[in-house]
Formats: structure tokens, C-alpha cells, sequence
């Protein structure tokens, strides 16, 4: 719960930077703050028909999110400073929400891979949103094996299942190997392949 | 009922209008109009859980938003010099679709502020799409305290339902909210706060 | 079922074809085939209320759609030269996609014009989410009477259905139309009439 509420506010400030990078009013930082912190969550909800999303029910999620919003706004340059801290962060939401995700996800009685790819796009979605209405091409499709770091901290959580090992430990072991990847990716400025030249016509 | 079709008409009118300008073709110009009038009820009851989304099943609401994109089409240097007429639709629009979809919100027993956002998104949803498929950063996250206007009409219903007022009278009085909010915006060029400038690194 | 897979494979490479022309890493090229190839039947799936939708439980259609993906990474300037092969698939994947989309919606005991939307939906919405995520107005909006096609498309499903014609005879002559309209325009470079010029003032 604690490292959730971290994962949170981590998704909730990626969203309210990029807003006061874009120069958007405080209600706009806010709005896009929230929709980062809460869009996985609710694709997550949409997709298994949990009716409404847990999310829009929980008010200690819609607080941290909200109050997150409203730190960036008027703290930005602070905040802005913390990068490698932000970073970190992210990188913990990222295997929070994706390992988090498979595992509700498996609850629901889905095949494992189905699990999975929920789980991925738990972790994936809510930044894919906010980059979006941003006019971005999201980070998740350009940068930094960001979809492998999410790929295969969701796939530690059916290995974990099918070993007996508990949920919990499941969820650390994923969320530790998601921010290991990512953390190494950022540091030694790792990328996947990109297309080799070629003639790409319009087709 | 006859409001609600107003409010359809003017989201219809608002996106079919945006496709005119983004020069799109004559079923574009439809397809948006359909798309900006529907889309926030359609993302209510995906949230909701209501199959298929009533807005799809309702033909009065279809060949209304349909007729107007066509006649926007055709008609679209007159549309365009009723600007303020279509400003004021639009806030009716805004008013109606946040009171109507908190409301229904709340009937499927979901807490006050779930309700609220619901509302909001109802009335936001629609727009925030029509801007995304043209490629504008949504003008909710932009301008003119839209969010703002959506909040307080929505947080008027649960209040009214609170004291034993009976519905109708809090979607009326909810709307009429909204619409002075946002004709006063648009009036005194109301903005809301941008960030301080400062140093913004990228993160 | 093997047109099915006709119709997936040609959408993963679209959506593939273009992440390569974006210059996005392979796994970029995945995702954004995976994205086009499976979300209209996503979007089906949440609006019918089937959770979790199928195209996510259904492995050989996960794995088509990543094989699809991963060979267009390598072979894309071989695959760009098929340029009308592509076109043709695209058309057949469009007819397939919308006239069993619609077929899968009227067995949920929709009206009939709800179900030629939701096909039409099927059809056009994992094009649509691809444009987006690369930041262009979706073809559909935009070309060659493409959401034309899909709803003639649609209508025949209906139509076949009340005479009787057994659904696999209803899909086909659905389909055909498609390829067929699809086809003819872009041989003749047919588009949709374009707003006449006209004073198009800011609202």
C-alpha cells in the first residue's frame, strides 16, 4: 500500500511535469496529473469489468494525486531539480502498477498471458495518455526498452504463482527486476534496435 | 429531454465545426460531430458498466448528431458567424452533459466524488477526443477554466440530492451554474494561472 | 477464421509499417502492431461488455500479431515494396473486421443500427488508435471514403440477417463490398467532397 501510494505520486508528478513543461494552467497540471496517476488504473478496470474503477472510488488515491498535482504546480522548478529522484521514482511506479495489475488481473481468472499484457498495459497506460494529449508519440514506444522492463516484471508474477511463492513476494521480486532494468537502461543509456535503413515507401 | 438535445447539437455542431477547419472530408466533418456529441456518454457507461452504451442504442440521439454534422458541412460560414451562439450552446452543452452524468452517476450508487468525476468526464470527454483525433492539446487541459466550470456544475447534484432536492432541479440549477461560469470566463478573458517560469529541465 | 487471420495480419503490419516509418525501435514496431491489429476488437469487447475481451484470451491471435510485427521490423523495405499486396490486405482485413464485429454485436441482442456501429467501430478503430499514437489525423477521417466502405460494409450484415442469408454468407458478401468500394477508390483516387472555401472564423 505504501509502495502503491509512492508509485502513485511518482506517476501523478511525471504527468503535472510534463504539463508545466507543455505550459498548461494549474487546473490543466492537475487534470493531467490525475489522468497519468489514475489512466492505468482505470484501463486495468475497463478491460476486466470492474464497475466503476477502483480508482475513481478510492479517495486517498484521488487526494495523493490531486495535492501531487498541485505540489508540481507550484514547486516545479524544485521538483524539476530532484531528476534522477523522479526517475526513481517512475521506475518504482512503473513496477508497482505493472506487477500490482498482473496480479489483479490473474485474480480475474485470465490465462497467464492475458494477465500479463493487462498487467504491462497497467504500467504502460496511464504515461501513454498523458503523452498523448500532450501531442507526444509516448515515451513507452521510443525510449529506453521501456515496454521490456514492464514485459518482464509482469511475467514474474504468474512464475511466482505457479511456484506457490506469495503475492507479496511476487510484487517485490517483479517491481525490483522493473526498476533494475530500467534503472540500468538510464544509466548505461541502453536502447532497442531501431529499423535498419531502407527504402520505406508510402504505402 | 429537449435540453439534452441542445446540448447535443452544440457538441455536434463544436466538433463537426473543428473539422471543417481542419479541412477534413464530408464524412470526417459526421464522424467527428458524432464523435465529440457521443463520446462523453459513451465513456460513462464504460465506466458505469452499462452494455452497449446507451448514447449507441438511442437513434433520436444518432440521426440528431448526424444531421447536424451535415448541416454544419454545408452550412458552415453561417455556423461560423453565429459564434456566440454557438459558445453559449456549447456551455449549455457543457452544463447539461456534467449535471445529466452525475446524476445518472450517482443512481448506480457510487460515492458523491465518483459521481463528480464521472459528471465531469461526461462533459469534458467528448471535446478532449475531437481535439486529440485533430491533433490540438485539449482546450479543457488549455483554457478558460473549462475544468472549473465542469466541477462546480457537477458538485451542485450530489449537494441538491443531499437537502431532498428533487433531480430536475439540480441538473437546472447545476447547468445554469456552468453557463455563468464559463460566459463570464469567456466575457472577462478569465484564465487560470500558468506556471511561474523557471528553470524547467528536462526529466 | 483464416480470412480472421488475413485481416490480423494485414492490420499488424500497417500499424508496423507505419511505427518503421516512424523510425521507432522494434519494440515500438510490436506494440504498435499488436495496438493496430487488436484494438478495434478491444473497443468491441468494452462496449459489448465482455471482460476480458477476447482478442487479448486468445493466444494464436496474440502471436500472429507479434510474429507479424517482428517480421516487418526486418523485412520492411521487402514488405513496403508490396505496396498494393498491403492495400488489398488492408481492405480485406477492413471488410472482415467490420462485417464480423457487427455479426458478434447483433448476437448481443443490439439494435441493428447499434451493431453497424459497433462493427464499424471494430473495423476502423485500431487504424485510429495507430494514427494517434504517431500523431496523425487518422486516415479514416481523412481518405479515400474508408468510413464509407466500412458502413456499407456494416449494413449488409443486418440485411442479410433479416432475409435469412446464414452469417457466414453475410460476412462474405459484407466483406466483398468493402474490398470492392475500397478497391474502386483508391483506383480512382476517389476522395469525399472537402468543405467549400468559405469564411471559416475562429469560434
Amino acid at each position: 500500500m505504501v509502495i502503491e501510494l509512492i508509485g502513485l505520486v511518482a506517476f501523478a508528478a511525471s504527468g503535472a511535469l510534463a504539463a508545466v513543461r507543455a505550459k498548461l494552467d494549474v487546473f490543466g497540471v492537475v487534470v493531467l496529473g490525475l489522468t497519468t496517476a489514475l489512466g492505468g488504473g482505470i484501463i486495468r478496470d475497463v478491460l476486466l469489468g470492474i464497475h466503476p474503477p477502483t480508482t475513481l472510488r478510492s479517495w486517498p488515491y484521488l487526494l495523493t494525486a490531486a495535492v501531487t498535482g498541485i505540489a508540481v504546480f507550484f514547486f516545479h522548478p524544485q521538483v524539476a531539480r530532484l531528476r534522477r529522484a523522479v526517475l526513481l521514482a517512475d521506475a518504482v511506479g512503473l513496477g508497482v502498477f505493472v506487477t500490482a495489475g498482473t496480479t489483479t488481473a490473474l485474480q480475474h481468472d485470465v490465462p497467464a498471458y492475458t494477465a500479463c499484457l493487462i498487467g504491462m498495459t497497467v504500467g504502460i497506460g496511464g504515461g501513454a495518455i498523458r503523452d498523448v494529449l500532450l501531442r507526444e508519440i509516448p515515451m513507452v514506444l521510443r525510449k529506453e526498452i521501456y515496454a521490456v522492463a514492464a514485459l518482464a516484471g509482469a511475467v514474474v508474477v504468474p512464475i511466482a504463482a505457479y511456484f506457490k511463492i506469495p503475492d507479496l513476494w511476487g510484487t517485490v521480486i517483479g517491481s525490483a527486476l522493473v526498476v533494475a532494468i530500467r534503472l540500468t537502461a538510464l544509466w548505461r543509456h541502453w536502447n532497442a534496435p531501431v529499423p535498419r535503413a531502407g527504402e520505406t515507401a508510402e504505402s
